[in-house]
């Protein structure tokens, strides 16, 4: 049957670069591409935005853009540049837009809109379900949601690690927990380590990296008052332990750091413990042996990432327990910090709810145009009038899959 | 960054086939998979039920069947060499589980069951939709659910076919009308044509050969009793003509063939005529020039298929329109019945929405199984804890995606 030949993988070599400078190399081989009727429409971070307008123009798709009100500047001139390379490469006027106005009100008339058919989101837990129940409950088409809403990112930290390398630990993390002022969403908010001899020694080193970490400003004034009730709601918590608090520089919209730490069986019990600071702090769950350890991963809910720290011994040693946690969460990072996201191919920035609203997804990297696509099957199509991506003669010279084998174009 | 690599892909192939038959020689090859602790959970009929099963296995999820009371005997037959084929390749117990009970009871708890992670469904929009609304939303972790619900499957004849071949593609078309008593999902509902000198001729022809075809048995007595009463309600609509009406041998529980006629300005504007009657009947559109017959394909919902009847000048001529239809359709078709869907690499058994909850999947195929795993991203994880579809010796044998580039197993 031979004009039976996948179109999933068709044309993706197309995408791969999502960044706003790659963004003009990329447009003019994207423009072969079919322009569907559909729309992307997206509330992004900046970065993200970028990420997202790339992906859903590789699929084709004509993107609205709502920016976020704190960073207007920013927006424009990413607006600014994807426009451009949109004129230069002779794509349709109206191909990408950008709009500014009321987070909520805008956003829901986005969202209710029959011609929009995607939305991709990061941004606040509450935010991103309000958004996935319109475009799932209040639409006549119900349309997928990529939304990005919380993530506390644990790290499981073994004894034999904290045994030899505890400086080093304490300093990596120190920097990935205070990164853009512990704004990340891959920010390292839980700190998983069993009871040892040298346990309370690398708290104080992590504490003591993080005092040295002077407040910085914060993102927005909301968002600032927000990690300060949210830091001092964790402190509060049954079980919790302060162990460094900086100083409230909410007055100066700076966030200062704060470790806390708490016994996993208050852990494991207290599911506010998960909740989001969003800012430069981080809680340790000490556990009493492996076996609480199995049980406070058990708890967990989804993540965007999850990284263990170990020597070659402990990571043998505790395998099992990574397996687990690797179920809950869409990147797995072996020593070293989770902040920081590669646009490349392997890139998962996504993971199990409530980590984002679709686990089978990524925001980042070249697997990100799957959330704006769907497959078509075209059966016992004359060669003529298939895509070129399918075409006998493979005049694009892509790499494609013909039943059920890849087979590299021709040279 | 060698440790980075695509999983989305990998292991693929331990996947290609999917009937109750060859079920048994894929699950020695799908046991090294790892089981996940997640479930997939189904309603389904008896086929897509294995297709389903099939695909959520080798994903490694366990599944739950909820039989349908309309051929429980078919279920266990199928349910048992399934098994079989469980214990004789050392799966674990539970891996797979097969429950009788009321369906919207039995149906909605399983939905609701944390254990469960997705759901496969086929059958009518009320159902679809009431799982949908319980996965989405009335659980704490929303989950996906593909739900194939309703499709009327568009049919376009274009003029000059029609002048050279009106007897064989009447013939062809009752045939496919009245396949499985017009029970098959893919059965074409929706007949276009522009209005031409043989146009009466030809579904005069039709008409003939759908009157040749005994009614005969349906499923059960409620699809049949809906099935009289969807029909005489499309009967009834403004505009419709009934052209030929099988006697109501609903008293023996078969259905008899029937054929409507409309004008495509009265299609336009009624909904109700996207209807699925589920059983032998189909309703002409009559078009009185090509623009009318743009608009009536702008007018369609999302559909598992579309097909296109044409000679090679039909096709160069109508290509615009066959490309609209396209984007409402999983699978396009051309000079062939939408009956039938083979199980291979290149099928995709779905479509947009009424058609399906969730257009980016097939439900037949090897990229079913899709439905059933997330990407995982391992960055910086030493070979040694890699899943053997990722380790650098490629232990599997497997085509990889490596830093973006396909690389086949060395020989």
């Amino acid at each position: 049957m031979p004009s039976l030949i996948d179109l999933s993988l068709a044309d993706w070599r197309s995408f791969d670069a999502s960044s706003a400078a790659m963004l003009e190399q990329m447009c003019p081989r994207i423009t072969r591409l079919h322009l569907n009727k559909s729309s992307g429409c997206c509330w992004e971070s900046s970065y993200s935005k970028v990420c997202l307008t790339a992906s859903a123009l590789a699929a084709g798709c004509p993107v609205i853009v709502k920016a976020h009100s704190s960073h207007l500047g920013t927006n424009e001139l990413m607006a600014g540049a994807i426009r451009k390379a949109a004129q230069a490469t002779g794509m349709p006027d109206g191909v990408f837009s950008f709009l500014i106005g009321e987070g909520g009100t805008l956003g829901q008339a986005l969202a209710k809109h029959p011609a929009v058919k995607a939305i991709g989101f990061t941004g606040s837990f509450r935010a991103g379900m309000a958004l996935y129940k319109t475009a799932t409950h209040d639409r006549e088409q119900p349309i997928p949601v990529y939304a990005e809403m919380s993530s506390i990112n644990p790290v499981l930290i073994f004894p034999d690690v904290i045994n030899k390398d505890a400086d080093k630990i304490a300093a990596q993390l120190a920097g990935s927990i205070t990164l853009g002022v512990g704004q990340f969403c891959t920010n390292p908010g839980l700190l998983f380590v069993i009871d040892g001899n040298n346990t309370a020694v690398f708290i104080d080193k992590l504490a003591t990296a993080l005092n040295a970490i002077p407040a910085a400003a914060m993102l927005n004034q909301g968002i600032c008052k927000s990690y300060y009730s949210g830091r001092d709601k964790i402190g509060q918590e049954k079980g919790v332990q302060t162990i460094l608090l900086g100083d409230d520089s909410s007055s100066s919209y700076k966030g200062s750091v704060a470790l806390y730490q708490v016994k996993a069986t208050d852990f494991i019990n207290n599911p506010e413990l998960q909740n989001e600071m969003f800012g430069p702090a981080s809680l340790v769950v000490t556990c009493k042996d492996l076996s609480e350890l199995h049980t406070a991963v058990d708890a967990l809910h989804g993540q965007l990432t999850g990284t263990a720290f170990g020597t070659s011994d402990d990571l043998r040693e505790y395998q099992d327990v990574i397996g687990k946690m690797t179920e809950k969460v869409g990147r797995l990072i072996y020593n070293s910090v989770p902040t920081g996201v590669e646009v490349c191919h392997a890139m998962v920035h996504g993971g199990p709810f409530p980590a984002t609203t679709d686990g089978r997804a990524t925001s980042v990297g070249t697997e990100a145009i799957r959330r704006f696509v769907r497959p078509v099957c075209f059966q016992d199509c004359p060669d003529e009038f298939l895509p070129d991506a399918l075409k006998d003669s493979n005049p694009l010279g892509i790499m494609r899959k013909v039943d059920g084998v890849y087979i590299a174009a021709k040279k």
